[in-house]
């Protein structure tokens, strides 16, 4: 199919940050979900550390907000994008951790890149602080539940309606 | 477990950046994969740009490249650590991109953090570069397979040995 | 008081960055001050520095204006911000530094935590610059003096009026 | 007193980052503590928040680690350096929050600015927090309480041996 | 001439974020170029990478357009920009590359030094892939091709029209 | 010739962050150059800017050494380096600006990339602190002009010996 191209090269092959001055500022919201994969042990550590001052989901929280603040500076064509929202929640399973991220912008282009790489970054703290009780914890099912906004309006995963 | 606790956390739940001033410099090397799930059409779109000036790969082997060495500013409670090499490779699949990492120090501490954030990365570029043409692309099975060097010596994922 | 909360934490203690995408784009300033506290010495040597090519206030100043960039990194739940404008200024008294920084948006949040960043930043730039000659060097009173603009409009410190 | 300089400056004044090969690498650490100062209602609402999932003071904490690692940025004419171990912990007053930061390393210079990174980070996350409640809030006394290792040895603050 | 002085220091000499608060926002665009200058060798070495899966310029060129969002790290008193493009192109002569970069905005103001930046660190990064095998490797002519947008409208170099 | 390749790609052209692991710590030092071009209206500013609190030089001074700083995050394939010092020194000529910077380190891998850096993000500031005055100015002749240390010892510019 020839209009079906990757957007993010040109007609060379050659890498861009695409053009999107002519895009409208408007109103995006973006939802996606990842999953850590542990052990029974792990979750109950972490149900525990829910308790008073445990600061263990506290800090996987905090790496996901803060990981969505950092997308261009990890996904290298992405565009600087005023977030004005970001919310990260975790639920804890009987040997997983559904991680879940909401951002919002008032910008130019979709905030998605944003929502995932928070997945990403959670994902990535909640690794690394159940290695020593879990080296075989792994993230899975990263993923876009639903975007808003913008010229394309409502995209919504369909094996999740 | 008594005796099994969150290494990140102290005993009041406080999260902290673990003292390793005691631990031995030594060489070490962690090996972690992941996988982008998406479908044929883009498959062939990235077998098609690996052709002369293609740079959707190498873009995501930058974004993975550089992801490691962003770790501790991705992973909250991660040392600062001396990265002295660095390698993503990617195979294609029918529907999927397997993404592989390998990491190597001559520090104080591993560096599979440094290579799970290297898959994270490179996966979160791909699905940039895809996402036009499968917004429903995702990321799974980001693990370590392997890691070499330090008190604890070799750890293999038994699944994958 | 219940309906006196913590802004920056929902109802169930999760911490998130707010959503802003409702509030008004507008001109917004934020003045902040602190104090360096050292020795006669140390300020007799920051004056003297003060002549032709000397670089110490020069790197306080800097610092304060790369740190007030840096506020979204530095401060976790802070929004990233589009800067219009920031001067950071030095009053030399007789054992202290008063630093003033002033910031300006045109944006949906306030820049007070800019201010207050660019203050922290000069001040342990200056910290860093005396502490072979005084390393009971101090930074205080890091304040707001002032905020204008947005829904709230003016904020001025009552006992600095 | 001619032998008294600035070392962060040359003879003619010019900023550079001084060098430090020939120092010998050994285990360095440093004390440093601030204060943040509100209102009671703020301190109660702190308290609350320690309990169950509050994340206010995880915040500060984590801020005040990721702070330490980000000194190099902030600060100037600071070395980087290969932090081993960041500790960050508050103590609720009657309309305080006292910070004391631990750094660590094994390396060629001290970790004096980076203990004191962390106290002013950890201090502006907690004013970000506050400041929709109490916008007066402020830091005071960021200092050093204690340095060891290196060839100057044991440096410890008169006032509060 | 009494009326033409530095913009970035005040009347004292001090540095300065500009306020650039009252500027309109618009459409602006900047072309910059520059030179890599190596040998004939070198030369042969990347078009023979410019091969199948040949990442060496693809790295030059993501650096090129990751160095253009970090614009505001690196030039100290740079306003932080919603970059809303950036491409990079080169062109391989006998013994060197030219590199061009485009860089766009609908902003405060313009984006000439983020289309230098992306073209300095474009460079950087092809010194850093052929240095071994020429040391001697030089950038050069890193200058503004054109401008457009804003308030002053189009600057052309006059040597390139 | 077969055994002259680019190091920085595998024999698949695939980017990597070669693998310095094996190689010695050792004293290291690298001394780099490059000029700003502009007019003499633009030196005679800069010179008088010279005198007392004069920021211009100092801006362009801290932002070469915290570029030098900054070189594993702009050029890609560059190993996260312990910097142990970096100076960056300025000649105003009639119409130039000499830039000079030397930069130290005791690690595994050479500083040259650090010293170029630090050339670069220098020139870019002057450039961005002249442009108003002189839109035309340019970055000529960014390069090594020596290298000490590690296994392949000194390196030295033949045309500037």
């Amino acid at each position: 199919m020839g209009e079906t191209n990757l957007t993010h090269v040109d007609e060379s092959g050659a890498a861009r940050m695409v053009d999107v001055s002519a895009k409208d500022v408007s109103a995006r919201r973006a939802t996606a979900a990842g999953q850590l994969r542990t052990t029974a042990e792990v979750i109950d550590l972490l149900r525990r550390d829910g308790l008073p001052k445990g600061d263990a989901l506290a800090v996987a929280r905090i790496a996901g907000i803060m990981g969505a603040k950092k997308t261009p500076d990890i996904v290298p064509l992405c565009h600087p994008i005023a977030l004005t929202g970001v919310t990260v929640d975790f639920t804890l399973g009987e040997t997983t951790v559904e991680i879940t991220a909401v951002t919002r912008t008032t910008d130019r282009t979709g905030v998605e890149m944003e929502a995932l790489t928070a997945v990403a970054a959670a994902g990535l703290a909640l690794v690394d602080m159940v290695k020593a009780v879990d080296p075989a914890a792994s993230i899975s099912d990263v993923r876009v539940l639903r975007k808003e906004g913008g010229k394309t309006g409502l995209w919504s995963r369909e094996d999740e309606q």
